[in-house]
Parts: C-alpha cells; structure tokens; sequence
C-alpha cells in the first residue's frame, strides 16, 4: 500500500535560518515555499535525493505548528508515505481501525492530494499520505 | 550529497504490538529484528515500499530509547538519509558546522554503516546517515 517515505515533516523555529542550514549543511535544495495562512503555517519543501524535507514555521503562536512548538520545542513533526490511490489508503487504513484527522483527501501545499492520521492511531506519530 | 529518506526511527512502548500494528494499518512488512544489548534497545525494521521504518522499543528504562520514551513518550525518533559515501558526508557535514554524535561510521543494526549528527545542530531532530 505504502510506496516510501515521500517526506518528513519539521518543525521550525526560523524558516529561512533551517532553509540555508539545510543547504550548506547537507545539500538540500529549496524547491518550493508556500504560505498557508488559514492554518497559520509557512513552510518550505526541500528536495534531499528522492526524498523530501518539508520545513514549517509557524505564522502565529496558536496555529498547529505554533502550539506544536510552544510544547514540544523545534524537531519532528511527521512522516508522509507516498500511496498510488489515496481513497483506498484512508479506506484500508480506517478500516483497520485508525482514526483520520482527514475523512476525505484534500489538497496539499505543493499540489498533490494529502490526508492525515491521528498521531493517536499511530503511536503519537503524526502520520500523512500523499497521492503521487 | 543526500539519496534520499532512508528510513524513520519510531520510538515505541510495545515492539510486538507495534509491528503488527503497521502491518495490519499499513501494509508494511517486517523484515528484519535485532537486540542491541549494549544500548538497551531492540528494534525492528520494516519495509513501507521503497522506504523504511525502524521501530525502537527500550530493553531497559535508563536506555537512550528508554529516556526519550520517560521524557517524550512514543513518537518520530530520529530520521536517516541514504548516502553513498558516509566518511565524505561526515567530512562535509563536519565542515558546515555540525556537530557529530559519531566521528567516525559504525556498524549499524542491520549491517550498513552508520553515524548519528547531533540534534543540537539540525533544530532539533537527531539526524542519521546510513552508507547504501
């Protein structure tokens, strides 16, 4: 069902600080950056291989990220599988008993169909699926 | 420099529960389990298509994985991207400013050389290289 790792999540205290640690440190290259201000989140998408890195920052203290970071500080936020139909991934997945924090796929910041999984369902992972 | 996302590392509470849990939710199959006396841990590693998650339970509380668990609770552990040469990785993340938990590549659990970049130096997230 899962295809890999299509990219991780972190959580960031600057943006364009972690954007250029991630380019001098470990050649990581920015290939898209997008502002979400209803979830109050910014974040930039960074191609490391054929993975990615997508790097949030917060717009506002009470926004998801902004309140992920108040509690737990800048790290890991979540993990992404890239999945060929991603209907049938949240259908296998709910009925195996996973609680979805998406009911339905919904368009992600860099243009692909996206949804999430209850970190509660995952073992406090805070679990996505992309369509690719 | 980077391949791509190797793998996850997934601190869990429960290995056995947690292996069938993303088997039965995800599809991902296990393929590989070790105890790693020395560092109190045991992990399991699981294929998710071309991509893979480590799961890491504690052998022993006063554990890495033991005290992440005490002080976080299960979740994202650490993430590791593939290479092709981790001496020149090292050298190069070295040269950038980062600082390295190992100095020099270690044999890994699952029989890749390894070495761990210090969180401190990437906002947070304990960073992994493995040679593929």
């Amino acid at each position: 069902m899962l295809k890999g790792i299509h990219h991780v999540g972190i959580a960031v205290a600057d943006l364009d600080e972690s954007i250029e640690l991630y380019r001098s440190s470990l050649g990581a290259e920015l290939v898209h950056r997008a502002l979400n201000e209803k979830d109050g989140l910014e974040a930039a998408f960074l191609r490391t291989g054929d993975g990615e890195v997508e790097l949030m920052s917060a717009t506002r203290p009470d926004s998801p990220v902004g309140k992920f970071l108040a509690k737990r500080g800048p790290g890991l936020h979540h993990v992404a599988y890239g999945v060929d139909d991603i209907g049938k991934a949240l259908t296998l997945a709910r009925a195996a008993g996973l609680e979805l924090i998406d009911l339905e796929p919904r368009m992600g910041m860099h243009g692909a169909l996206i949804a999430f999984v209850h970190p509660k369902s995952l073992g406090g992972v805070l679990t996505e699926f992309v369509e690719t």
